[in-house]
């Protein structure tokens, strides 16, 4: 297995991918579209892409371009991002003028940013990035918000730790690959889907997955581009794409739906530990049951 | 009418103040929390917030601010936003190393941009904000994405007219005052709720409107900050506060839903062209016999 991710070495997304796979290759890549377009062209096998953070939302680049490519998503993982503010050896807190960092990295400091006054803020292509371009220019009165593994890759020092506004700040990737076919244990599915623009016609749309159910997990709503104020909807729901009440759900969807596909259908993520220490809900047994399958 | 709006003069908010109320005074703010801060304390009667672009979408941190304050949403106006490339006169398009623009202006103009090549691009606080700084520190190497008025009022040269992805590239605005007073014309409603996770809440919740033909015209889901995936839903519904229907609804919906709050009831926006123009539909006629009133 070997997968790409955004960034330099140290950014989230390349921690992302060692904990969906422990022991793959992995390929740092500029940009998202880059990351694309090495799953197309046989490059790596997979990619891994952040989608939504549980203090900034979703990013919503990465929907609109599941929608441009024809790559499924074939599992999900979840971390926890603990940032920092990385700086260059010798650089003290007062020396800081700037800060670099991805807009999302930024999002998820604002209140650490807040109370650093007078400083400018400046929004990168990414974390580990501004890190490596701190070491790069040797900047000395400058800051970037990254991980604390960014800062061992680059030789910078951790000036403040932890900097997140919330101490729970989870951050949920998807894995997209080139095989379509579905994974024995997965039991989840994302649809994308657009509406005719009438009265209730998303409660019409989601009745098809109440009246069998199939619990929705997450519904989010983008504009179609180009076209004012229409909505496409991507949709998780818990259920996997070959099972007979999905398929039911998506038949009855396209009735009425004005277009409708399936971006993929995969293992929901469960953490290990989590699983060891709680108290096993359904999902986590089910999830047992299938795994010794 | 005193309008406070986030910018600098020549900004897109500022010209969606004056569509608002055209004999209005304006008063331009360094971010999105002065704007509330400016009507909160009395130093403005109202205050401009983009919310909703029809290629970028949501602008989630008004969404978010919307939540934090207690001002009423009392109106909105959509204008037609044209991008275009400026820079310091003389500056050709060959010299052009940097683009400086508002994240949401980048965002609209990525297929210019990416023809652009081996340019660094740099998001800013503000559209007009960006032409000021090549204007105050006389970048001759840079351009910024701003409209054609903030050329005018910083002295600025159009390089390249127009060059947003899309021709039709609308954005949404909000109003918001300090009085709590329905007007008499309002037919719109924007409420934010949250559900308990369990199955078909959101379904059971939509169908609250659905069951008494109140439309749903837009939903939008936000992560609750510091609770790891659970969302807030911000919908507006097609009905003002004090109808006796709506406030069936909302009863209805405070059976199950763990919180609920309206955020203001309003007169959805018209074109005024559009009604002169095109075939009078229902909403319009509704309209026209309200103000008539």
């Amino acid at each position: 297995m070997r997968i790409a991710y955004q960034g330099e070495p140290g950014a989230y997304s390349e921690a992302a991918a060692l904990r969906f796979s422990p022991h793959a290759e992995l390929s740092p890549c500029k940009g998202f579209e880059e990351v694309f377009a090495a799953v197309e062209r046989g490059k790596v096998t997979h990619g891994i892409l952040p989608i939504e953070n549980s203090t900034g939302g979703s990013i919503h680049q990465n929907y609109d371009l599941l929608l441009q490519h024809e790559l499924p998503i074939v599992g999900e993982v979840k971390l926890q991002v603990s940032h920092n503010l990385l700086a260059y050896p010798g650089t003290k807190l007062a020396d800081i003028k700037r800060v670099y960092s991805h807009p999302q990295g930024l999002a998820q400091c604002e209140h650490f940013l807040q109370n650093m006054s007078g400083i400018e803020i400046v929004a990168t292509y990414d974390t580990a990035g501004s890190a490596k371009m701190i070491r790069d220019q040797g900047i000395k009165d400058a800051g970037a918000i990254a991980s604390s593994r960014a800062a061992e890759v680059f030789g910078l020092e951790v000036l403040e730790a932890n900097i997140q506004d919330f101490e729970e700040n989870i951050t949920r990737f998807l894995i997209i690959g080139r095989s379509t076919a579905t994974q024995e244990a997965a039991d989840k599915t994302t649809i994308v889907f657009t509406l005719p623009n009438v009265p209730g016609a998303l409660f019409k749309a989601l009745s098809v997955f109440a009246l069998r159910d199939i619990d929705l997990t997450k519904l989010e709503s983008r504009p179609v581009r180009g076209r004012a104020f229409e909505y496409l909807f991507y949709a998780d729901i818990a259920v996997r794409r070959d099972d007979l009440q999905c398929t039911r759900a998506l038949v009855h969807l396209a009735e009425f739906a004005r277009s409708m596909r399936s971006l993929g259908s995969y293992v929901s993520w469960k953490e290990p530990e989590a699983t060891r220490e709680s108290g096993v809900g359904n999902r986590d047994s089910k999830w047992r049951l299938t795994t010794d399958d």
